[in-house]
């Protein structure tokens, strides 16, 4: 099967049980490129506000890298990659800076602080939160849902790259 | 107290516990027009996603009047009454026509089909249904709460209105 990919590889890109449901059903696809084009149109028109939630309580919180709260060892071992560079630069005092912001927002908005952390750093992150903060909670869901598409297309990525590398490694069949 | 009303009364007007919740804490208003007000910062500022549907899901679905889904009494009359134009308008097919249409509205966007629906028809109610249908799930979200808005409003009033006529009767301090 060209660049097919099962259901679960999908939920370690975006935990919406929905939009697994329905990459598994239009893969495989021909590129990289057009599985992209499949997850924006399925994240933006098709999954509901619901499985945006549902995708949303699949994050850890950002600083948190141990969390359990995580679907897959595949999620979470990507969570960690992304945040390296939030890691590198943080100090105490950013970190426990960024953990009462994190249960301000979380306190307001129902969900988790989200962000594309790739390459940001734990100050920058923090500024982004603070910004954000004040939105109204419809603005704020559909900037954090914005964020999660940009987590989802980096980890189609990787997931595109390692079947490259090792077409057969971990897969099932 | 002056314009008091408890969380249960504005429970009836929306059911998001946070609305009811902080419309108690900002409770008692001067006039109807000081309470609207505040209702609509507190629902588009202050309740969260998970709020919106908390109140979506205490509608019943349009056109359906038996519904068990409603919270209180009042709300479930209340029901009643801003759909008496659509039942005086509806035949056997345009109701069977909006069931479907409500099925295929849930099963997108995962609540149930909300308009203000006080003065409108069926036909009405069936245009708007199918108008909005192709929306993306945000955009619709967002609609949806405005509608929850207006009759959260139209309820806001009738609550005012009860009061004046009879300030003492159903109160219970």
């Amino acid at each position: 099967m060209e660049s097919g990919f099962e259901e679960k590889e999908f939920l370690a890109c975006c935990g919406s049980t929905a939009f697994a449901r329905e990459m598994a059903a239009v893969a495989p696809f021909a590129s990289f490129e057009q599985a992209v084009e499949a997850a924006r149109y399925i994240w933006f028109n098709k999954v509901d506000v619901n499985g945006w939630l549902e995708a949303f309580a699949a994050h850890p919180q950002i600083g948190d890298t141990k969390s359990e709260n995580q679907k897959s060892e595949t999620s979470k071992q990507w969570s960690k990659g992304e945040q390296s560079t939030a890691l590198a630069t943080a100090t105490d005092s950013t970190l426990q800076e960024l953990l009462v912001w994190n249960s301000l927002y979380s306190r307001k908005f129902g969900y988790v602080f989200l962000i594309c952390a790739s390459g940001r750093s734990t100050p920058e992150i923090l500024a982004e939160l603070k910004k954000r903060f004040p939105n109204r909670p419809i603005v704020e869901f559909e900037i954090a849902a914005q964020e999660q598409m940009k987590i989802t297309e980096l980890r189609l990525a990787k997931l595109f790259t390692a079947k490259d590398k090792s077409p057969s490694v971990g897969r099932e069949y």
